[in-house]
């Protein structure tokens, strides 16, 4: 192999996170830079080539690197375009053609998606999903997301945002307000934040006793309510129960998509182990069409979480033809 | 081409139609055979090659055969094989290798896939969705099927049963039980079957005027809810709103999964027209993320309802390497 090294890319929120990656996975070295500094997203991406240069130039060459890959939010594989990302300073516009950009500012060749799709692609090279070929990634973070792979590819549609599955309707009557605009998602559910959001509609509806009333209630995080289940925290543990059932309930019918061979669960909310994993597996096996009834595992990702971004956009780039 | 036609068979329940096609599309002969009169698969198999060959032998040659497609329930695409057929008479026994004993008997390659990724194969090769890579089907018969083709190719996923959307959850609380054994399925509501039962819920729970009150309540079809939604009865009318309206959330989750180009609607309920079309559109874009809304099309299938089976089936051969 010639050219032995990707770089490999997360762009979130705060920060870009920018490590170089050998095909092993191993993430030799890392950097980072702000991303909320700066609202010119031509500004970022100069932002963005310096700080790959200069980590790369330190102990390797640029022309040890294949290629880039790239996770972001609203990001679109077949355009290489990061679209309406409101939640990025820079990306108030519209359609940003931003592999265009940087991979002629930086004379290689860049590839981009979404952040769940990064994951999956990363859990699949490296990760809970080696050798398999049709599995899905649920990443349970402040939102949830999704990274579906069928036939070994991810699958990403007529139009390049195909796997949101952290907004199908999981609550028709009534449901939560989503970030996206819809009502009943299973993100309003199945994140952190609506794992809080549990915590204090269940607070406030009841008189039960709870360590979670020490916490004045705008600050409870879901952090709070695994720490107090872990503690035996009765309110806590049927928060963990009824929010694993929903997921285990929408991961029932995602199974009568795909058809995968396991699914498999990322992010902060999966450090509650079995206080998630058990009631998921339970109600998807209480749910799942007969055929399927216990033969679909239900993974936690062995990506190391402080590289699993990068590793995961890194992956992208080993899939650039030479 | 050396061998110009395919055979495609098409296996129900009481007959199995075979047709011998052309590249265009065109049924250039067809018969049919019983299929519910023996338990013995190998027998009915038996039958199968003898009409295959006495039909192509009236004003054909075999060897102008290229290879042989089949939709059957319960087909699986990987393994070639017909399990757990409950509604076929012959498929008592768990798994039957159907391609292969067929294949030995008569000589040519065999491909199976289940009834409705053999409809979505035909739409995509002589229908509605010709020139269309990603797009679902959607089967609406005594059933609910679907054929999901993701990147040109049919997903079947992992172990080849991919696609049974209409077994994804659409009742949470008191669901209607569903032959697949679970409660709340979409096909329990929106199958030929489910009309005909949302009518008589209807009929014995309220008082409301009806002309279908003039029919015995277990002799009720979707064919007379339409009938009578036609001229006018204000039940039926409200029969294929809530029947289009529950098919129009569960596509606007099924977009958030494959994003797809278009839905394309199949078999005997869409021949309601416009009293299905209308909700099911209206429900879907109300329900679907923002970057989808009214965005994805929705089509009736363009098959010859009659040569539409055969023509699914055939359409596997195509697929067949000489």
């Amino acid at each position: 192999m010639e050219k032995p090294y990707v770089v490999g890319i997360d762009i979130g929120g705060q920060t870009a996170k920018i490590g170089l990656v050998d095909a092993r996975g191993n993430v030799l070295v890392q950097t980072a830079i702000r991303s909320d500094e700066t609202d010119d997203y031509k500004k970022f991406i100069n932002d963005l080539c310096d700080a790959i240069v200069k980590l790369v130039s330190k102990e390797y060459k640029m022309d040890q690197v294949r290629g880039i890959g790239i996770g972001a939010p609203n990001g679109n594989f077949y355009k290489g375009t990061i679209e309406n990302a409101v939640n990025l300073k820079f990306g108030g516009i519209k359609v940003i053609p931003f592999t265009e950009i940087m991979s002629k500012k930086i004379g290689l060749p860049v590839r981009l998606t979404n952040d769940a799709n990064a994951a999956a692609v990363g859990e699949m090279t490296y990760g809970a999903a080696r050798g398999m070929n049709n599995f899905i990634m649920i990443t349970l973070g402040t939102g949830v997301g999704s990274g579906i792979v069928v036939g070994g590819s991810v699958l990403y549609g007529h139009d390049g945002f195909a796997g949101e599955l952290g907004h199908v309707t999981m609550v028709r009557k009534n449901g939560r307000l989503c970030g996206c605009g819809k009502t009943g998602c299973l993100e309003a559910y199945a994140s952190a934040t609506g794992v809080a959001r549990s915590a204090r509609e269940q607070l406030e509806a009841t008189d039960r006793k709870s360590l979670l009333r020490n916490i004045p209630a705008e600050n409870i995080t879901s952090k709070d309510v695994f720490e107090a289940a872990m503690q035996g925290d009765e309110l806590a543990k049927d928060i963990f129960d009824f929010t694993g059932n929903m997921l285990g309930e929408a991961l029932s019918d995602f199974i009568a998509f795909s058809s995968p061979e396991a699914i498999v669960l990322f992010g902060g909310l999966t450090k509650s182990g079995d206080l998630i994993m058990k009631p998921v597996v339970e109600s998807m096996n209480a749910n799942v069409m007969p055929l399927w009834k216990n033969k679909i595992k239900v993974l936690f990702s062995q990506l190391n979480e402080s590289d699993a971004a990068i590793l995961g956009a890194s992956a992208l780039a080993w899939e650039i033809k030479d």
